[in-house]
């Protein structure tokens, strides 16, 4: 009897689309506006679901509590009013594309979850653009 | 050919979270302010999904209206305006966590469907916190 | 230059709307539903808004944190995971509906505002009922 | 390492859900509301999500704005502000049920996409229903 | 103490906007692909807001059952399902833009109010364009 | 017969906020974590709100498209994808703030409108604070 148990958040950060080993105009001709050297930014908007059967005692796959201090401790202070770029060490040679951001997230969430654990994490850049990870 | 169809509908309710067989203690330390022996309650929103192949006489894998009349007998009926501890057989003896009501509720409307349709139920107990559960 | 500035917050409560010096009867057909004797819930979202001439030292009308720090203690303190009608001494003769919440909740923020300020309370009660009072 | 990667689009559409073939009465108790001979219409709301590998090069699974640009000439410049059944081609015999549309929608999107990558339509025909296909 | 006491619904309907006094091309140029002669839709979503004192018995401005019947009877029964331009009367001559849709849906409720009452309209023609209006 | 029409927009932007003319510290304590020296960033949501009397030819107070270019013209073409500090003159020597901004698009957009027109503009720097100005 699995179940999925879901939390939201959210952190705000700048970030810079581009490869440091390319010129400025190829970079502009792949990443357009999001390669604005003075960076931009976004209100990130993170759902991160873990799936696992019901503890029988508790009623509980897991104590979303304990899942959203889980979410605070690895995603919010790291990434939440940073630069990407130039504040998070995973991305001082990894593109900050949202894929790669929420690949960095799942990476971070796994080992602190019981391994038996699926993990989804679903960020949201934008109302309208978001991605998801499984982790395969 | 499969699609799914869902269907979001809304019930409000009050509940504790707590085991009747542990000290008030352990429940607090436990389920926390979830524990309020005086209850607290939540608008829970509710997605009913249902898969199957699509009738080529109709184009409907199921008439909206029919699944949106039996979330109206199954649950809106049985948990709207209720006290989920008192008021709702099935958690006489079973936590209310957001976890056992997605099952009951997955439990309540698999026998109402044809066999061979696919169920999944998400429930929001608030805006941040849902879970969801597909029968296995 | 007056300019308004908001903060949204949240908090989960059961209530029961009734009248203790009317019949059960009578509270029934006032309240309807609403009278259950076991309490039912809400998830309520709120709105606070304050209004004022922008600091042109800092060009805050009013730290935001500050706001929502104020909101957490006068109500989420007060009003989160509680029964409105037992545990909220507000409530105590006072019958808790939206329109009553929104006025307690306002009455409690406006002296810990600057007295030039302009107040308004945005309560849902649902996703499709909410409330809204300014003071006058 | 797949990751999905998902867009929201919008278009507002007239649509009669019925079969010439059948009478009107036939259709009444088939479609009710939704049989009106001079039309309905709604705002559908669009998810389209692409699963594929992510290039390490770019850290995309595929570049966002050509996902839009494809939803945009594929689906929105065919839909928008149209009349499904009396504008839009592989409505003319299909009667334009949620499901069947997102079936359209897939099958004109597929083949514009690399044949490694999957691909899910989610249609919203109102806040409250919506349908998912995934071409199987 | 006056509160203000709001409730949302829902319609879904065709329209097409024109002028029968105009050209084809005169429309075009004005309406563009909102002309289209074959009709498009959407979903309204409407907010409808009462204010009032706050009647000191049941703690009350209005029954919100009240208000959502008067919407469902006024409203929904008379534009839900149906093309604005043909199935509803006050559209015979007038053309069904969002603004007059709001003072049409405005004219019908505010004489089944209470004349002391405020009213405010709100009607979202799709997510992002909305119109409001209070009767001057 | 006033009518206000509504339109939502979106930009997303780095910025921090601090005065240069303050210490790192007077900043730091008085801005915290926005004042980031490497830059944050958000996803902002507009919404404009004209308001003026129905035109009785149209039917319209302002044609939405009209409303929706300018606001594209004025607002995202300057704002979307940028450094608010570092690439926006408005903002040379004025801080960032969402009231600042919020004062700097309505400056933008009022001489742009008919002078009998009413407008506001709100402005949502996360999904849980926003401001909104009228110009007075």
């Amino acid at each position: 009897m699995k179940v999925t148990v879901s939390r939201k958040a959210h952190f705000n950060a700048a970030h810079r689309l581009y490869r440091k080993d390319w010129s400025f105009e190829k970079n502009e001709s792949v990443f357009g506006k999001c390669n604005n050297a003075n960076f931009h930014g976004h209100n990130y908007d993170l759902t991160v679901s873990v799936t696992g059967e019901i503890d029988p005692e508790t009623g509980y796959v897991i104590d979303i509590k304990e899942l959203a201090d889980l979410i605070y401790q690895e995603v919010e202070v790291a990434f939440d009013h940073k630069n990407l770029n130039l504040d998070v060490p995973e991305f001082a040679d990894l593109n900050p594309t949202a894929e790669n951001i929420a690949v960095v997230i799942w990476n971070k969430l796994k080992p602190r979850l019981k391994p038996e654990f699926g993990l989804e994490v679903v960020l949201y850049e934008t109302p309208r653009n978001f991605v998801s990870y499984k982790g395969n």
